[in-house]
């Protein structure tokens, strides 16, 4: 059952333009797509489309129109889930289909805390030797997400942009700092925006205050860090100013996996749709990834995010600002 | 060095009454007058005084003109500590000076992450057949703060009040949940606002979800809870709202000790001096509790306190403000 709604995760839920102005912005997103099964306290799952780049890119797509991602599956990725992408609105002229080969493959199993998870498989499949191509069509792309992937293929699409999008922002993992520091930094050298959770700054910088570790990494380049702490919220940081957004409380995180990615997607989507790069609008960015993330933990996978309309994103939204705003003068 | 800073601590600092109006309206302190030793990675400190009762009153006072305070020491507590208490306008005529017997003393010892600390020693001493005496004078008390202390304490306090105050909050720890439930549960169903930590909140309900664990305590009987996260802010929670604080992000944490106490003085003190339970004067009662906490945890014990002055206040709590403030509205 699970596995049927995770191979039609992008299915007929047709888009609503209730109260986003959605613009056709030239996003694009690079990340996995892929299967996941999942193990949680509340259950599991056989296996289901998930990966980075789906993520993201569905929760984009509740901003923008039109998006671009690059990616590879392998034959065995159902068409069917290729096409309803299109339908949302994302252009797959980049999504390579490796024939005869293997669609990458994540296995993994949440502890009770759902704060910790143990990988039980990983077939990288056709990621392994993913040299991603930008399609003639995807070089006027203004902004870039480059969803958690090797260094070196994230610094690939930049290289091989024509011209410097106006803002690229990145995601990765503590994997990456484990085995390929030296072009991770490099990589992150490259961009404008870094997305990883507080654990992954700590060990990025060496420093377990995140204040002194996101100073570190604005010297490493980007001009704007994001340190996600989970349930605890996320922290936006640039040079001079610092930007706190709490996570919604809620009764009942189901599955968290994908939530970081969704947080990207809704926080590139917002900045595309809005074309605007001041530190007040990436507040703004930040709280709406935020919602999108908040949305997507409460049912397994994609599961919930297919379900979410624009008029429950702005009254998640709304949420966000009663839960932390208050008026200092009485 | 930091034992003589200990003794003095409430010492000369003059009040100052930049930019808060402060009220002289009747808040009462029960809570510990105590000697602690504390040790963290930063360094070690030999006998200072501490105590929930004194971290309180200390953080109030910046609140409140005149407050009143209900404890216990021995005749080795320096008259000198008492004489300045009264001199910040704490009214000690319920502090009790026990001749021939010892002040409670406590020592603990910090882990490298600051979340976490072993209790050392703990010499109850006076504490031990503490019997809280309500002066005449302070039966006027409109608001009541009680520390941590055993729940018979707590409620002994709140049955000798001839007239039952506005609001009464309380504080307590997983220690009396461990050994004295039922007592907790009773003193818990008397009072208006529940301050606990996350860890507390679990224990009390069973509940892992802090919005469900505060959704059990509600029913307990108090009208609000507030559920402190350390380095991770606080919400507060009533029957049908919710609220969240941030924590600043500090680049580093000295000394965690005190820094619940001192939230619950500013929180109660900052209640006191406007005389208004509404939800919205809560939340921002919740800012400058977590403001006065955000000093404490800078220096040893309470020498930053003693160094706070009434712009200092004002410019953190604006740094709150500017922390999680956005506006929807681009």
């Amino acid at each position: 059952m699970v596995s049927q709604q995770g191979i039609r995760l992008l299915g007929s839920h047709s888009l609503n333009c209730l109260s986003l102005n959605k613009k056709n912005m030239s996003l694009l997103t690079v990340g996995s797509v892929a299967f996941d099964a999942i193990e949680t306290p509340f259950g599991k799952t056989d296996k289901i489309v998930g990966g980075a780049g789906t993520y993201i890119s569905l929760a984009s797509s509740f901003f923008v129109e039109r998006q671009k991602i690059i990616s590879v599956v392998g034959s065995d990725f159902p068409s069917a889930v290729i096409s309803e992408m299109n339908s949302r609105g994302i252009d797959t002229d980049g999504l390579q289909v490796k024939d005869g080969e293997k669609t990458f493959f994540w296995s993994g199993k949440y502890h009770n805390d759902m704060n910790s998870r143990d990988t039980l498989i990983t077939e990288l499949n056709v990621l392994e030797h993913f040299d991603p191509v930008v399609p003639d069509s995807y070089q006027s792309s203004r902004y870039i997400m480059l969803g958690n992937l090797s260094p070196q293929v994230q610094s690939s699409v930049i290289e091989r942009m024509n011209q410097r999008p106006e803002l690229i922002a990145m995601d990765t993992m503590n994997f990456w700092m484990d085995i390929a520091m030296d072009d991770l930094k490099k990589t992150i050298s490259l961009v404008d925006v870094l997305i990883v959770n507080d654990e992954e700054a700590r060990q990025l910088t060496e420093e377990y205050a995140l204040v002194t570790a996101a100073k570190k990494i604005l010297k490493m380049g980007p001009t704007y860090v994001i340190i996600k702490k989970g349930e605890h919220g996320a922290l936006l940081f640039s040079e001079d100013k610092m930007f706190f957004a709490p996570a919604l409380p809620l009764a009942e995180v189901f599955d968290p996996t994908g939530a970081g990615d969704t947080f990207a997607g809704g926080f590139m989507g917002y900045i595309a749709s809005t074309l605007d790069h001041s530190f007040e609008n990436l507040k703004r960015a930040v709280i709406y990834g935020s919602a999108m993330a908040s949305f997507c933990v409460e049912k397994f996978g994609t599961e919930r995010l297919l379900e979410v309309t624009q008029e429950d994103i702005a009254q998640r939204v709304a949420a966000f600002n009663d839960l932390s705003s208050f008026d200092l003068n009485n």
